[in-house]
């Protein structure tokens, strides 16, 4: 895989103490190492975007400079154009959430919504929950805050909200800055939080007095079964985070934060100090390619190739993958969440199945203290059904060595240690 | 001027320590407020995007969606795209700064390189080093990581660097965590560092060993006299932002930075944080707009305007303004940096200001502790020059209002308070 270049740095004792936890993500550099032309990628989070037609795209954005053209250049107001807000309040009607377009800042992507979030609310120390495991960008945005991280386990009716009672009970009345959770679809584990665990985490939240923010990019790419009310459609305290990543482009870097008034100044304060304010030449695009109703058309489309390859993919697992395997079904999203016996450390073999050209992500990087090494998170958002089946043929190869090996300790006697008992993080 | 309106916020006590410094700007309602038709505004930092020609946008997002769409619409590198880190390696040559295309990561904008900038080196109470007065968003990018801000005030010839070298010496080695400098067409007190002055501060950052960070979004904007070379391209070490607001379109939030690899490494980790990617639709955008020359020819016809209205503004300035009044003359850039003298508070005067239909900033926007309010920022980059001319006329007639008043005082033998000793600070 070669070798990382290292290069002196004479500012190492410079930095602030904050970047000593923003975690580099260990296997970038291998993912930068695989460009081999035969590499079927389970890694990634990337959107189909060949199937939205650029036509469009090319049509919202020539007739938005025509008619906006001053206004897609110049600098605009922090809370994003009211058009594109506009649009936002549309989307959010249609999954039953009620908003006004000044209950809304328009962000780059979710991500920054996520940094803005940690940064108004996260001294050094706070504790904060989050589900685990969690979204690996999450961690990166929040960790820079330097809070505790406190993570919740999950089943495959999501967030075991008993889990969360006891935790919230231990750690008392306004115990926590916030509960981040992904409801729908989870980036990592694909699993839906159900309609009465949804209540039963608001209740929770309101007992203990703690902000909720609930994350939601999969919500529309649903497979089957019928549409969960978003936490902010039972409860208007609710901080929702939305993006046009996955229903349109993630190109655009246009996401948007729903929150309490309050809450909301705060954000925008924040948006200043970050950037000034978010690109009108990407809002006036957005705005033009929803006034169109071909999206809906493409959305279909678009969720329709995911199903087949959530498809591909779990027939394929059943096909291949050793018995020893544990893995979710997805009823919508990217994601497919596998977990090996506890002595399998699947960090330590990605590089090999690199080599066999096929790539996932690790389990630790969904979890803030090295935990998950047994798992890894399969995307099946970006490869082709053939690809996915043939990807996870070469996987299970991969895996079935390591087991076998594993197998013939076991019999000889001797277990074999399980992963993070020894420290082998880079 | 109408009451801003109070939201009772039940979160009020849950925020970070750090908001607590993060400023609202308090003219922001003002301006929001002071939407008449007739209103000239100096207030805002604005390019002239009218002269901006809309066809080369649109052709260069044409072409660039029709040639390179699925990748203007996808999720982007971190570092952003290869081709418009090479069209900044070409702008950089220009001004006299050899970089290569890993030396960059594109921002969105450059106050995102800011917020970065100060994320990666501030930990709280640490000290930084600006001019006095310095860039309003640079100091609201800074305050929320909550460092201790030393200005060093500036003469006709930028930073005054004998008073830097006192501070230094006081501070000691390692005594900031950064210097921070906008040596072109400083914002807002439109003075330039010399080329002398340029070296001694390079050479004082080395000998006390701290980093200095260059910003230089007007350094193209000159009006007369000869380029000077920026602080990058006499020290490699130099921490170099570049922006294409001004060059270009702020709408499309792109800037850059350019710095020593190992701090490029920690910047890219809280990029990353902060938004994952920048704008993959902007960037292509940007690629094929530089990449015809017609860009040269609009930059031309853009400064040639500032240039006439700087022209306006001094020539109304003389005609109109008391006699009281010091201002700097710009030989490039946006900002006009007047002085009036200290008993008068240009704070309070701005409701006048707006009622008679003229807007400017108030000079305590742009000191990190209250002082300047005898200062105001005046931007002469939006307004036509027969605008501006009529704009100096009302401003003169608010000021001689109040300064006759204050001569009336003076006269009788009672001395009016200086600004800043009653807090009026809302």
């Amino acid at each position: 895989m070669g070798t990382a270049r290292v290069v002196f740095d004479r500012w190492s004792d410079r930095y602030s103490k904050r970047m000593a936890d923003v975690r580099s993500s260990a296997v970038r550099d291998l993912f930068a190492a695989a460009t081999r032309p035969d590499m079927i990628s389970f890694s990634g989070g990337m959107p189909e975007i060949r199937r939205v037609p650029i036509d469009s795209v090319i049509a919202a954005a020539t007739s938005a400079l025509r008619d906006s053209g001053t206004e897609a250049l110049q600098y605009g107001s922090s809370e994003g154009r009211p058009q594109v807000r506009e649009v936002v309040v549309g989307l959010m009607g249609e999954i039953g959430v009620r908003v006004k377009a000044d209950d809304l800042v328009i962000t780059a992507g979710a991500q920054q919504a996520l940094d803005l979030v940690a940064k108004i609310f996260i001294d050094p120390g706070d504790t904060i929950i989050c589900e685990g495991p969690t979204y690996l960008g999450a961690l990166q945005a929040f960790s820079a805050y330097q809070p505790n991280v406190v993570c919740i386990p999950m089943d495959d009716d999501g967030m075991r909200t008993d889990l969360l009672a006891e935790e919230l009970k231990r750690l008392g009345q306004r115990g926590a800055k916030f509960i981040y959770t992904i409801p729908n679809f989870q980036n990592p584990a694909g699993v839906t939080l159900t309609p009465t665990r949804r209540r039963e985490l608001l209740d929770l939240a309101r007992e203990y007095d703690i902000p909720v923010i609930e994350d939601d990019p999969y919500g529309r790419l649903r497979f089957e079964g019928g549409h969960c009310l978003p936490l902010r459609a039972l409860d208007d305290e609710v901080i929702y985070l939305g993006t046009f990543s996955k229903i349109f482009a993630p190109g655009l870097r246009l996401g948007w934060v729903a929150a309490p008034k309050p809450i909301l100044a705060k954000f925008l304060l924040a948006k200043q100090a970050a950037d000034l304010c978010g690109s009108s030449y990407a809002q006036v695009t957005a705005e033009r390619y929803f006034a169109d109703t071909r999206w809906r058309k493409t959305l279909q489309t678009l969720t329709s190739a995911y199903a087949e390859r959530r498809d591909a993919m779990i027939a394929a697992l059943e096909e291949f993958f050793p018995a020893e395997a544990h893995w979710t079904v997805p009823a919508g999203g990217f994601f497919v969440w596998v977990e090996m016996p506890s002595f399998l450390d699947l960090k330590s073999i990605l590089a090999e199945a690199v080599e066999r050209g096929v790539t996932y992500v690790p389990g630790d990087a969904f979890f803030p203290d090295g935990r998950g090494r047994n798992c890894m998170r399969l995307g099946f958002c970006y490869a082709e059904p053939a690809k996915i089946r043939e990807g996870i043929e070469r996987l299970a190869e991969v895996l079935e060595d390591r087991l076998e090996l594993y197998r013939a300790f076991a019999a000889a006697g001797v277990l074999p240690a399980a992963p993070g008992t020894t420290d082998e993080r880079g």
